[in-house]
C-alpha cells in the first residue's frame, strides 16, 4: 500500500512561464514543474515531488555502496577548524569554504568534503591491519561557497553528496578498493539512466594520484573532455598531458638566421602582427607568416590561498589560447586572473602587446617565472615581442636565443589535436561531473597520523581513496539529459511516481472509476499521482502530466463510456486504448516491465 | 533479504571505560557502544549502528506525519537573512543563531527552525482557501548555538528535527490541525517506547497561543513539570500560572500597625533577618517571624537581543526563590543574570541586602521596574529592606505603604503547591522535551504577508501552527529511558538490528552453524548483527552484546553439540535453550511477536 498523491491537495504549483533565474532547460523544468525552488543563490528547497526523486537517487547510491561492503555513517556538516588546519585545507580552500565563529568566537566551518573526519574516526577506532580493508560512506549535505553557482542544482552552494573513503594497508589494497568503487559507480550510473563517460581526471586541489571522473555527456556540461576513438582514451580537458614536441634537428637550427628586431608599429595583437610580418620580413621558405609562427606571452597573476600573489608568464604558439580551466588546475590551490593595468604598472619592463622572452624568466629583469607550452620545441624559431612598444624579434630560437623556467599544461586542447597516447586525433565534448574516484594515497593519513600495525607489528601509514557522487546534482543531470519540449521525462527508477492518473471532465462516474483504479494500484504498491482536481480543464491536466514527467500516464475520461482507458508512455508518446477490465494488469506490466 | 552486520568487519569499537566528556548514563552508553562520537561541543557523528537507530526514529515520525496528510519537503539549512529579518528573529534569536557571511559579504544563517521559509513557500504557491488546509513537514538538520550544549544528543548545536507547519483560513481550522498533530504525536511517542507526559507549555520566544509539550519523563531531564493527580492538569513549570492571592480583608489591614523601621544589623540575608526579628519586634499575634513573612527583593539585569540592558526587581516571599527558567520564559527574548557589583555601583540607592520597595518601581528613585510574585496579596504586611544598610521596615502593607508595577510568574513552584485549577496539590517531576505543538496563529503570516482569498473573495491572513519533534534527541531520550547497568536496551522498533547472534569458541562447526542461521534469518528479512569475530573470548562477546542492546540475543556455542542454541531476551534477561531445528521459528516469533 502506497499513499497516492492527489493533485487536489498536493503542495504543488506548476508554472507556464520559465523562471527568470534559470538558464538551462532541465533547470527551468524542475522549477516550472514544482520540484525545486530557489532559496538563495546556489541554494534550493526540495518540494514534495523533487524530494521523492532525490530520495530515489539516494537509494540507488546507497544500494550500490552497500553492495561493495560500504558502511554508512554520518558526520556533522558544522565542523571544528583543527582537523582542516592539520591538512592545510582550512587555508587551501580559500573563499570556497564557508567559515564562521560560534558564540565563543571559536572558528568553525561547513564541511565541503570530509576526508579529515573519516581519517580521524578510523585513527581513533581501528589500530590493526586485520581491521582493514574498510570502506565508509555518508550521504550528506555539503557546503561550498562557489564563486559562480550555476544552473540550479548543477553547481550549488548547499548540495547533497555521497562521499566515501577506503582505508587499506598497501597500494594493492587501494587499487582494489578503487576498482570496487569504479564498478559500483558503473552500476549506479547505469541505473540513473543517462549517458556517461569515464575520463582521466585532474586531481585538482585534492593531491594524490590515480583519478577518474564520471561525466554525464551533456552539451550544457561545465567540463570539457576529450576522447580518442581509436584507443578509447578519454580525459577531462584539465587532465590531458600534451607531450613535449621533439627538438628541431641541429641542421635546421644552424640554418636559422640570427635573431633580429624589427619595427612592427601598431601590432599589439597576434592578428595585427601577422598581417604585417610578411611585408617586414618575408619567411626564408617563402610561405607567409601565420599565427602559429608567433610566440604569444601571456602574463597572469596568481593569488595563493594565504592571499599572497605572484605573476606567471606563459609562452605558447600565437594560434592557441590559454585554457582557463587547464591553467586553473595547474596552479591550484592558487587562483589566477589576467594581468591588469595596475599589475603592468608594477612591472615597467613588460611592454604590453610586445612582451618577449627577453625580460621573462626568474633570471631576467622581470624575475617573472616563465613557462612554455609543451608544443614549443627546443630549437624552434619564433616571432615574438621585443619588449619595446612597436617592436618584435624574428628568428628567435628556443635554446639558442632564449630559455624558460619549464613547461606548463595550460594551452587549449582542440578538436583534432593528437591523442597523448599517439593513437589518433581527439574529439571534444562536454559533460557534467557526476562522480569522482580518486586514489588519495597517504596524504591525509600522513597529515593526521593514521597508522596501523602491520603483520610484523610495525606501524604503517594507511592508504586512502576518496570517492564522490553528486546526489542532488544527479537529479539535475537526469533532468537535463531526459527532458523534451513538453516537460520532464523521468527514467522509471527515479520518477516521483510510477503512474500519473488523469481524470477528465465533470462526470462523477469518471472520478469514481479513476479513484477506484488509483486505490487498486496503490494496494499493489504502485506509486500514483492522481489528478483529481475537479474544476481543471483536460488540457491543463494533460499539460501538467507532460510537465511532471511520470513515465506512464493513464487517462480516465470520455472513453470510459465505451469501456476503455488511455495508456500513454511519456517518453515515446505512444498511446493505446485499454479495456477497463484489463487496465490494472496492463498498467502493472508497463510499470514493472521485468516482472 | 537484509545484509547482516558482521562484527569482524563492522566499523565499531566498543569501550569498557566511560568517556570523559559524557555526563548521563545513556549518553555514556551510546558512546561506549560506538553509536555516536563527539566531533565538537554539542556536535556528534553518527556511527553505523547509531545511524540505523536514527533512521528508525525518522521512519516512525515520517509514517505518523504522512498518516495525518503531512507532505514532506526539505528546505536548506543555510539560509538568507531577509526572511528572518522580516519576523525579527534575526535579532531575537541573539547568540543562539549561527550567523555567517558568504564570500560576497552577504549575511546568512544556519536555520534554527523554518517558520519563515514554509510561510514564504505557501505564500508563493497557494492563493485560495480552497487549497487549504495544508500540513507540510521536513526532517532536517538544524542549528542552534546553545550556550550550554548538554548530554550529547539531548541538547546539541547540530541536531535533527522534524518540524511541521499547518496552514488554515480560520481558528477552527488551526484547532483541528493542532488536534491532528496532537494525536499523531501520541502515536509517535507510543511507538518510540518511553514514558511521556503532555504538559501545557510556555510559548517562550515563539509568540502565539495554545502550546503543549511532550516530555519524556526522566530524572535527567532539563525541564521540570508539575502534575495535579486530582484533575490531570500537567504543565511545564515555566507555564504554571500562579493565581493572584486574594486581597487581605480591610479589617485586618486596618488593624496592622503603621510601618516602622528597625535596626537589623548584619542581616543582609533572609536567614539572618528572621533569626533576630523576634527579638527586635515580636509579632502582635505571638507566633514567631518566619521567612514567609519577609519580602525578598531580587534585582536582575536583562539583556535584550539588540544588546541593550535593563534592570528588573522582583519581590517575593522570603521563603521562595526566583526560578531561573520561569524568569527566563517571562523575560524572553531577553536574557537575564543576577545583579553584579558593577550594576549595584550604577544604582547607589540600592542597599545590597536591604533593598526595599521604597526605592523600587518606575516611579521611585531607582526607576527600576518592580514586579511582585502573585502570592503577595494586596493588603498583606511584610518585613522587608528599608534601603539603608542594617535596617529593615516592619508592617509594610501592600497597597497602603507600597505599590509595584505589576506581577511576574517567576517564583519557584514547589511540591505541594496548589494546582492553578484549584483541584489539589501539585507534584513535581523532570522530563526531556521531545515534542512541541504550538498554535502560532497569525504572527508569521502577518510578518510575511501570507494571505489567501476566502469564500467571499476577500483576502484573509492564514493561521498557522508549528509542531516539532526532536529526532536525534529521541535516540538519546530512549537510551536514557531504557538502558540498564549492562548497556543499552532498545525497544524493538528502534533497535539497530532484530537479533544479535553470538558464535563462541573455536569450533568451526559452531561458526558454520551460526553463519547458516544468520543467512536463513537474513533471507527472512530479519536484521542481524553477527558476532563472527574468531579470536574474541565468549566473555567479551557477551559483554558487547549486552552493551549494544539488541532485543534478542542468540548464542551458538557449546550447546550445539547437544543440539541446542540459547535465546536471550536482552530486556528481561530471560534465557531459554531452543532445539536447533526450532531455532529459526522461535527467533522469528521473538522478533515479530504480533505476526
Amino acid at each position: 500500500m502506497t499513499r497516492p498523491l492527489r493533485l487536489s491537495t498536493l503542495f504543488l504549483r506548476t508554472l507556464r512561464e520559465d523562471p527568470a533565474d534559470a538558464e538551462l532547460p532541465g533547470h527551468k523544468l524542475l522549477v516550472r514543474a514544482g520540484y525545486i525552488r530557489r532559496a538563495a543563490p546556489g541554494i534550493y528547497s526540495w518540494m514534495p515531488l523533487g524530494l521523492r526523486v532525490l530520495r530515489k537517487v539516494e537509494r540507488i547510491v546507497r544500494e550500490e555502496m552497500d553492495a561493495i561492503g560500504g558502511q554508512e555513517l554520518s558526520f556533522p556538516a558544522l565542523l571544528p577548524r583543527e582537523p582542516y588546519e592539520a591538512t592545510n585545507r582550512w587555508t587551501e580552500y580559500g573563499p570556497n569554504l564557508f567559515r564562521l565563529h560560534d558564540r565563543k568566537g571559536v572558528d568553525m566551518l561547513l564541511g565541503p568534503t570530509h576526508e579529515e573526519m573519516f581519517t580521524l574516526a578510523v585513527k581513533d577506532m581501528f589500530s590493526s591491519y586485520k581491521e582493514l580493508p574498510l570502506t565508509l560512506y555518508q550521504i550528506q549535505t555539503k557546503y561550498r561557497d562557489e564563486a559562480r553557482p550555476r544552473a540550479g542544482l548543477l553547481r550549488g552552494r548547499e548540495f547533497i553528496m555521497k562521499d566515501s573513503y577506503s582505508f587499506d594497508v598497501g597500494d594493492d589494497g587501494l587499487d582494489e578498493a578503487y576498482q570496487r568503487h569504479r564498478e559500483a559507480y558503473i552500476k549506479m550510473f547505469d541505473r540513473l539512466g543517462f549517458d556517461y563517460v569515464i575520463v582521466h581526471a585532474d586531481s585538482g586541489a585534492m593531491g594524490g594520484s590515480a583519478s577518474e571522473e564520471f561525466l554525464a555527456v551533456s552539451p550544457v556540461g561545465e567540463d570539457t573532455f576529450v576522447r580518442c576513438e581509436a584507443s578509447g582514451y578519454a580525459a577531462n580537458v584539465e587532465a590531458v598531458v600534451v607531450p613535449r614536441a621533439p627538438a628541431v634537428d641541429e641542421a635546421t637550427v644552424a640554418a636559422t638566421p640570427a635573431a633580429h628586431v624589427e619595427d612592427t608599429p601598431d601590432s599589439p595583437t597576434i592578428a595585427t602582427l601577422v598581417s604585417q610580418a610578411d611585408a617586414l620580413h618575408p619567411r626564408s621558405d617563402g610561405r607567409g607568416w601565420t599565427a602559429a609562427d608567433t610566440l604569444k606571452n601571456v602574463v597572469v597573476l596568481l593569488t595563493h590561498p594565504d592571499g599572497s600573489t605572484e605573476p606567471l608568464a606563459i609562452g605558447l604558439p600565437g594560434d592557441r589560447d590559454v585554457d582557463a580551466k587547464r591553467l586553473e588546475a595547474q596552479v591550484a590551490p592558487a587562483d589566477w586572473r589576467p594581468f591588469e593595468a595596475a599589475d603592468f604598472a608594477a612591472y615597467p619592463m613588460l611592454a604590453k602587446g610586445y612582451i618577449g622572452p627577453g625580460v621573462l624568466g626568474e633570471e631576467r629583469s622581470s624575475g617573472i617565472r616563465y613557462l612554455l607550452d609543451p608544443s614549443v620545441a627546443e630549437g624552434s624559431a619564433w616571432v615574438t615581442g621585443a619588449d619595446e612598444h612597436g617592436k618584435h624579434v624574428f628568428d628567435l630560437v628556443l635554446g639558442r636565443d632564449f630559455t624558460a623556467d619549464g613547461t606548463i599544461q595550460a594551452g587549449e586542447i582542440r578538436e583534432g589535436d593528437p591523442s597523448p597516447d599517439g593513437a589518433g586525433p581527439l574529439t571534444l565534448a562536454r559533460g557534467i561531473e557526476m562522480g569522482h574516484i580518486f586514489q588519495l594515497g597517504r596524504k591525509y593519513a600522513e597529515a593526521l597520523d593514521l597508522k596501523v600495525l602491520d603483520e610484523n607489528g610495525k606501524l604503517v601509514t594507511v592508504t586512502m581513496g576518496s570517492y564522490g557522487v553528486g546526489v542532488s546534482r544527479a537529479v539535475a543531470a537526469v533532468a537535463e539529459a531526459t527532458h523534451d519540449e513538453l516537460g520532464l521525462v523521468w527514467p522509471r527508477e527515479l520518477a516521483p511516481a510510477d503512474v500519473h492518473v488523469v481524470a477528465t471532465g465533470k462526470d462523477a462516474a469518471v472520478f469514481d472509476h479513476a479513484g477506484g483504479l488509483v486505490d487498486q494500484l496503490a494496494a499493489e504498491g504502485v506509486e500514483v499521482i492522481y489528478d483529481d482536481r475537479p474544476k481543471v480543464s483536460p488540457g491543463v491536466k494533460f499539460k501538467d502530466a507532460e510537465l511532471l514527467g511520470v513515465p506512464t500516464i493513464v487517462v480516465v475520461g470520455k472513453g470510459l463510456a465505451d469501456g476503455v482507458l488511455e495508456l500513454k508512455d511519456r517518453r515515446t508518446g505512444e498511446r493505446q486504448d485499454v479495456p477497463v477490465d484489463a487496465a490494472v494488469e496492463q498498467i502493472l506490466a508497463a510499470v514493472r516491465p521485468g516482472a
